[in-house]
């Protein structure tokens, strides 16, 4: 199961039997809004605060995934979710809700693909029959948390990201019909000394690399081996870094292969300076518009590189770099698995 | 592995290679202070805040850990972790320290076994060599957190809890000679409608009764099974109400086999109210006190419940209830393991 010091191999192919993605209004008016299952067109959600009207996301994110596998929340074995917010409060009222174990999670926009390996891992190695992993995040929350509340009308930086409004979630299981998690590698923190919070997207690309870079090294395969290393939310800052990084590592990517969920999911009509961010950015771009490419067949196997910028200078000391970390999961359609 | 819906019985018998725990002045004054690896006489570990001090705690309590074991950071597979701060910046950046891979979590005072749970998980399934398991928490970053600073010398009632400063580690590996982890049990939020931040223990008793009720049933044993059943920071009161509540259920127990991590720490002279909380709690309780009690002999088999209450109502919404999650390992001495 363990190859090398931090990847996984799944023998056993957890499947994912289905996705869900949910959003708010900005996401209606993206580029890939026909992916969504579900599109608000009220960042409240008719609730008393943002971080409510995420909770509500998440758990419609669930209750969609779970719909569309014929399954009740009370078969599911798991729920492995995390958040932004502090004490990840909004997941923990969507597992209130759900009423299924819970294990949380935090990685910030890495978030995604933490609760991917983990839940393949446990599924992989029988200790699950069916894990909800998802995510969420939420625009108007993200900001009052680590920058300053939207009212305070601060100006952003080009290289500022834009957090997603939005919950996705995967449902895994051991047996059925869908794409499988084939493998993952746990990342490090990495942190190259960026000490700017409107620049995630720099602070987060030496972490991709450090994963992507271990993930081949550790699997013993190239970068041609995926038809498509989707990072999750380095924006155009840096996925630009990143695909230097790489250069100089001796991997050749260009913009068909070498993707980034934050520069996919809007549109440039849309003032998101750099991209989108946030743990619901990989989340919803990967399991609305990315993993209905897998099923079709337009794409045979990718890796999904979520990374998380694990600290907000506001938080702790503004002098303070922020560390990084990217997790890796490999996915494919099933019947091309092996 | 999964055994009902959500035990896992881990067969490969992981091992505790060794444990470590660092504490504060408070823990130096303390009933198990004998127990502790490192002691310290000031609060600030000469840091520059209360957040860099439990940083600093937790670093050395991995040091240790892997001192006694023989074995250095860079042989380790994961750190798996968490605690009470926002975006467990802590537990991140002791994670930049180490260089290992990070698996971040978050489950407030239950995260030590949520930690233990899935690190032995990943042990017994192949899935690494040696984790490093472990939590923190500091007094007066969780009093500003959650709480008020204690600068500011608010009154508290006698259900408050007083939060340990410290942290505690665990090195698990798949051989070795120790103690061994033999079973978890995953929790659900249990949310019973309590909304005082000073009754954390109150809020929490119902939880860890139904993960007790669900380890037995599901591992179709009765609690005399083991020697101790040990709860991590119900303090007075909520070890109270878990013991009613137990008892209506039919499982009766005592003061010699049911314990609670937060009413053993401190001493009657200490002004700790109902007795100690937060995460390093049960983990430098169970890992500097109770383990060592195992591996004497005195105890052969504990199921270790550590509690956590998930939510601050200061941090959304003052009459939110605060949802409560419980999750249980079983413990006991590798050569009567099986």
């Amino acid at each position: 199961m363990l190859q090398g010091q931090r990847t996984w191999i799944f023998d056993n192919k957890p499947v994912i039997l289905s996705t869900a993605t949910v959003g708010g209004p900005d996401e209606a008016a993206c580029n890939i809004s026909k992916d969504f299952d579900l599109l608000h067109d009220d960042m409240w959600l008719q609730q008393s605060s943002f971080e409510k009207a995420q909770t509500m996301m998440m758990e419609e994110a669930c209750d969609i995934a779970l719909n569309k596998a014929s399954l009740k929340a009370d078969e599911i074995n798991f729920f492995i979710s995390g958040d932004l917010t502090n004490q990840i409060t909004p997941t923990t009222f969507a597992a209130k809700t759900l009423e299924t174990a819970y294990l949380g999670l935090f990685s910030a926009c890495a978030t995604v693909t933490q609760s991917l390996a983990l839940s393949a891992f446990l599924i992989n190695a029988k200790g699950a029959k069916y894990i909800l992993s998802g995510t969420s995040s939420h625009n108007s929350a993200a900001e009052r948390q680590f920058r300053y509340p939207t009212e305070y009308g601060g100006q952003k930086p080009p290289t500022s990201q834009y957090t997603v409004t939005g919950a996705g979630c995967a449902l895994l299981s051991d047996s059925g019909t869908g794409p499988v998690v084939t493998s993952a590698t746990i990342g490090k923190i990495v942190d190259m000394g960026i000490t700017d919070p409107f620049n995630m997207g720099g602070a987060m690309a030496p972490a991709a690399v450090d994963t992507i870079m271990t993930h081949l090294r550790e699997r013993k395969i190239d970068a041609s081996y995926y038809d498509l290393i989707l990072t999750g939310d380095l924006g155009e800052i840096g996925h630009a870094i990143s695909k230097e990084m790489l250069e100089s590592e001796g991997i050749k990517l260009d913009d068909s292969n070498y993707k980034d969920c934050g520069m996919t999911i809007y549109n440039e009509e849309q003032a998101v300076n750099a991209g989108g961010s946030g743990p619901a950015c990989a989340a919803v771009t990967t399991y609305g518009h990315f993993i209905k490419k897998i099923q079709k067949g337009e794409l045979k196997r990718i890796l999904l590189v979520a990374t998380g910028a694990l600290h907000s200078p506001l938080s702790m000391n503004q002098k303070d770099s922020i560390p990084a970390i990217a997790h890796a999961v490999s996915i494919e359609m099933g019947s091309d698995s092996q």
